[in-house]
């Protein structure tokens, strides 16, 4: 393979988008094709300068790719992994973007045709915002990207990717896929659980008395229904942990709310608030 | 008493302090007193301009007030009416600017001296910024402020109280303290409690995978302990219905991810989506 492989991005909304012009920015591509079943996200992608060409056609598409991005909704990594298998470059590399790892990877677990493997991939990056007009070069910049290789994985594949992800200014940690989703579930699906919640606990007469603080604290149930529906079932074990530890610590709170007792409550508004302003604003 | 009053504000932080600057530059009060414990708030208050002069002595910053603003954390605030109402003008009008208001009100159901009225408020305005640095005489535009007579309350002092606020550029609204305490239980109580059962959820080593989502959705949980205990304490039957209420939502979601159910999920996510889309950014 040349230094600079060809690259095809399947799915060039707010993510396939800022790869693409992340990967032209620091010259890591010799050209990137995008691919997508909407042809005004694809003209989208283009006259943003992220894709030099895009397709309908995922098997077109891939024809000449070395490597591909899969930047599709988690639900539907798999089939496009395996479509895109059978049409690119023999020996190609295929990794993702998806916000959950374990099934994925398991679905991927047998060997691809062709020669071509599949290592998946997760950059912590993302913004309420949709769509190839609101990508940027530097989304993934001082951010995470996080590498999932299985056992056996060649230590080739991870290190190109590794490299191709600090390229594009990303901090790259690797870890077991389990693992992953573990930590995800707690540091980003059980936030969105959390907003969902709380929005849906909100009554139309009171719209008008919310302020900052609520919409701060629910701004995250304002995402994709069926983008979120298929992030939950698909790390469900996790997932159901998570909302589990904070009825936990939500029932902490009740209690000492209801004891009306200091004693127990201070010191838990002092822990929430040691974590939260570790975190920064 | 004068078109324009004599004013004193007991607590100078970023409310009492906005509410100076609102009243001065809408030239709603003749002078302005500010009253702390703290002299370097006091000096932070004259600095911006919030006040005319400043005193540590509540008994002598009241002396000449007609309009008596308690900006005092929840749990002192029935203390301080108390004590303003026997050092201010005879027949002076005192309001608070706390955020609950039942208990409030009800400790301050006996008249007070020498014919002084209280008319408790609640100005739906903040930041997580605190003291009078950050004061703002714009705080309160457009921003809606609650008043809370009790029965038999002279028209003459809600009106009083009403013109005031609008000439801040708040929109006013009187309602019942069992009401507003209700109704800020879902709306401010809740989302603080909820931001800070997360906030205490994520380990350590969490850390650095956590992204804007957890870091909005856990802001609140940054809030002053001290603060917060007492608005807990002092709002604890209505705080205790909206934890329930927001616990049977999160239970609901819970039951459709373990059944991994999209039939039950995704109307949640779409009914949480149209709560939030309704409150805009």
């Amino acid at each position: 393979m040349d230094a600079k492989p060809s690259v095809a991005i399947i799915g060039v909304g707010l993510i396939g988008g800022s790869i693409g012009l992340a990967l032209k920015k620091n010259a890591l591509a010799a050209d990137v094709v995008g691919i997508g079943h909407r042809r005004e996200s694809l003209d989208e992608a283009e006259t943003v300068g992220a894709v030099d060409r895009s397709t309908t056609d995922l098997a077109e598409g891939v024809r000449e790719a070395e490597l591909v991005f899969v930047c599709s909704p988690v639900g539907m990594i798999s089939e496009h992994v395996r479509l895109a298998a059978e049409h690119c470059r023999e020996g190609a590399l295929l990794t993702d973007a998806g916000s959950t790892k374990e099934q994925i990877c398991r679905e991927l677990a047998e060997p691809l045709p062709r020669g071509c493997r599949f290592l998946g991939g997760h950059p912590l990056a993302g913004s309420e915002k949709k769509g190839a007009r609101h990508a940027s070069a530097d989304l993934f910049r001082d951010r995470l990207a996080i590498l999932t290789p299985r056992d056996g994985a060649p230590r080739e594949d991870l290190e190109r990717l590794q490299t191709l992800w600090q390229g594009m200014g990303s901090q790259v940690i690797a870890m077991e896929p389990a693992e992953h989703d573990r930590i995800l579930a707690m540091t980003s699906h059980l936030p969105h659980a959390v907003a969902v919640a709380l929005a849906a606990t909100l009554t139309e007469k009171a719209y008008p008395f919310t302020g900052t603080g609520f919409r701060d604290t629910s701004r995250l149930a304002a995402g994709d229904p069926t983008l979120w529906n298929d992030i939950f079932s698909a790390n469900r074990h996790h997932v159901l942990h998570s909302i589990d530890a904070f009825a936990d610590q939500l029932a902490r709170l009740r209690e000492a709310v209801d004891r009306d007792d200091p004693s127990k409550l201070k010191p838990l508004l002092e822990e929430a608030k040691n974590h939260r302003d570790a975190l920064g604003s």
